[in-house]
This record gives structure tokens, sequence and C-alpha cells, in this order.
């Protein structure tokens, strides 16, 4: 795709899909979607066979974004410890952006709730792979337990997104002394 | 009310939002809450005058239940750091329970987004007065940061209640260690 081309229905779809699911739910209506995306609901379905499925398509699309918001480049040269810490200073951060209503992958299922539902599935995946990010990192850096430090650092992790994200906590303050202190417990390096 | 007295259609009304919403989403339509009720949908805009102040009721009506299945009885004799344990260990408790979906209050505030959504100040009212809670037993147990304490023991409590609600983790030996921590690093008693 050179720079001058237009988006295609499919990728205004994607990008209508992303925008207005985080913003509105996932109750948001095919009409809305077409019409945000300037495209037929005709073409919906020919390109995505259901609304369910754009849903799982457009956060498919996301995660690759999603993981360079939050991790760190492989190999950066820092310590483990260093790493972990990185993703919730971005965290942060994006929680100072206006507009921001939290983690979508952990808002999709919760609104959801059929966790066969494709979108599910999807966020699901993508989610897991963070945890595996803190597990290895945990790891590599020698906590104690690396699979019980991974698990409460996406219990931190979920749990302060969906209090930013809902508006009633605004993270100043709460989230390095809360991680380093369950790293410093994990004797994390 | 006497033992024999049926529910009266409010209360059928309640308990269906109750329930549906915290099953289905805040999504679910007026035709099925007042079917699961079995109440005409004259009488609920009679009753609440709109949907949205029948789940506003609902979570009201719901707030007693949350407190005593999660709190333990004021001056029950045990140190601040038990009373605050004790009721993560109610969490660990409901999530085991079929049908759970994590805390209500925090679902329907990330379902809703509108915040000014009367359902959703009701949410934010009965989730502040757990930080609440938190923060007097935080500060009767001489925690060194009681604010901070209480900040990171409800982000605990919704990123676990999350994250069993959606099936991703069944909390065994996440909670106790993960509170524990925390409670040492403030030095509470």
């Amino acid at each position: 795709m050179t720079t001058e081309a237009k988006p295609s229905s499919r990728e205004r779809l994607l990008e209508a899909a992303a925008t207005l699911t985080y913003r509105d739910g996932v109750g948001i209506g095919v009409d809305a979607l077409c019409k945000a995306a300037g495209v037929s609901k005709k073409s919906l379905y020919q390109l995505f066979g259901s609304k369910d499925e754009l849903l799982a398509a457009s956060l498919k699309e996301g995660a690759a974004a999603f993981v360079a918001s939050l991790l760190p480049p492989a190999d950066d040269g820092r310590s483990p410890r260093e790493r972990i810490l990185h993703v919730f200073e971005q965290v942060e951060v994006q929680a100072g952006v206006p507009g921001f209503r939290g983690c979508r992958y952990l808002a999709v299922q919760i609104e959801l709730k059929d966790r066969r539902h494709p979108a599910s599935r999807v966020a699901r995946r993508i989610k897991r792979n963070l945890l595996s990010y803190f597990r290895a990192e945990a790891e590599q850096g020698g906590a104690d337990d690396p699979d019980l430090l991974a698990r409460q650092l996406i219990v931190v992790f979920d749990g302060v997104n969906a209090r930013a994200g809902i508006g009633v906590d605004n993270l100043k303050g709460l989230i390095a002394p809360t991680v380093a202190t369950l790293l410093d417990a994990a004797d994390m390096r």
C-alpha cells in the first residue's frame, strides 16, 4: 500500500469496530458500524460474515499495536525487573490520555459474557500472551515463583486498567510502589 | 410482609434485573426483564420510570447483601489485618460458585461506559464504600500509608474478581499471598 492509498472497506470496518466498541461497548449496532465506516451492510457481511467475526478480527488486528504500546523491544539490555516495570509505566501514561477506558481485551470479555464468542477467544489469547511475557521475565529475573508473580502482575494490570478506565482512580503514586512490592517479595532482580 | 406473601411486581423486577444483567449484561432488553419478572412493561415504567432506573434500583437493593457477603461484622474482635483478609477469603469462596462473573459493580461500570448513568453512579458509590472500609481498617492497623494500601487492596479486589469472572484464573494460591505481601509491605498489624 502506498501512502496515497485510501483505506479499504475492510480497513475502515476494522477501525470503526475498534473505535466504537471501545467507546460504546460490544452492543454497538451493525448500522452504527457501517455508518462510521461508510460501508454497506452487505459489504460487512461479505467481508466478515457477521458482526461477531468483525469484532474478533478488529481485536486481532489491534494486537500488534497493543503489544508495541506496552512491551519493550526484545533484548533491549534492561533487566527483567525493568522490563516488567516498563509495561506498568506505559499503563500509567495511557491512563492519562483522554478517552482511556482501560484494557479493551478485559472489557470485551466482561461485556460479552459468552466465553466462546469469537471476540472473547481472541481477547483471551492476547491477554494470555501478556501473562506469558510476565512469566518469562519473572523466570529470567530469578523470581521465587514465576507463575505466582506473573498472575499477580496481570491482576494488578487488569485492576488498575479497570479502575482508571471507569474513572475511579487516576493511578498517581499507585502502580510503581505496588509492582515494586510484588517484585521485591518475589526476590526479583 | 409475612413469610406467606408472594413477591410484589417491584420485587420481581428488581430480582430479574439483578439476575439477568449479571448473567447477560446491561444490554438486556425490557421485554426480557418483564418476561422474567412476569410483569407488564406498563408496570415497569410505572414503578421505575425507565430501565436505567430499574438497573440502578436493583444495584442499590443488592448493596446490603454485597456488604454482608464480604465484610465481617463490626467489632468482631479480630485484628484489622484479619478483617481485611476476611474480605478476600470471601472473594475466593464466591469465585468457586457456578455462575460467578466477578464483581457486578465493576462490570456495570465497564459495560455502561457512561459515568453519569444512574446505575453507574450507584455502583461507584457502593465500591467507594468498600474502599472506605479498606482505608479504615488500614488506618486502624497502623499501615504506613492507609490511602495507598486501600487503593492497592481494591485494585487486587477488582483484578481478581475480573479475572475469575471471565474464567481466566481460578484464584487458587493467588489471593492470600498477594494480599499478605501488600499488608506486610505497609507494616500492617
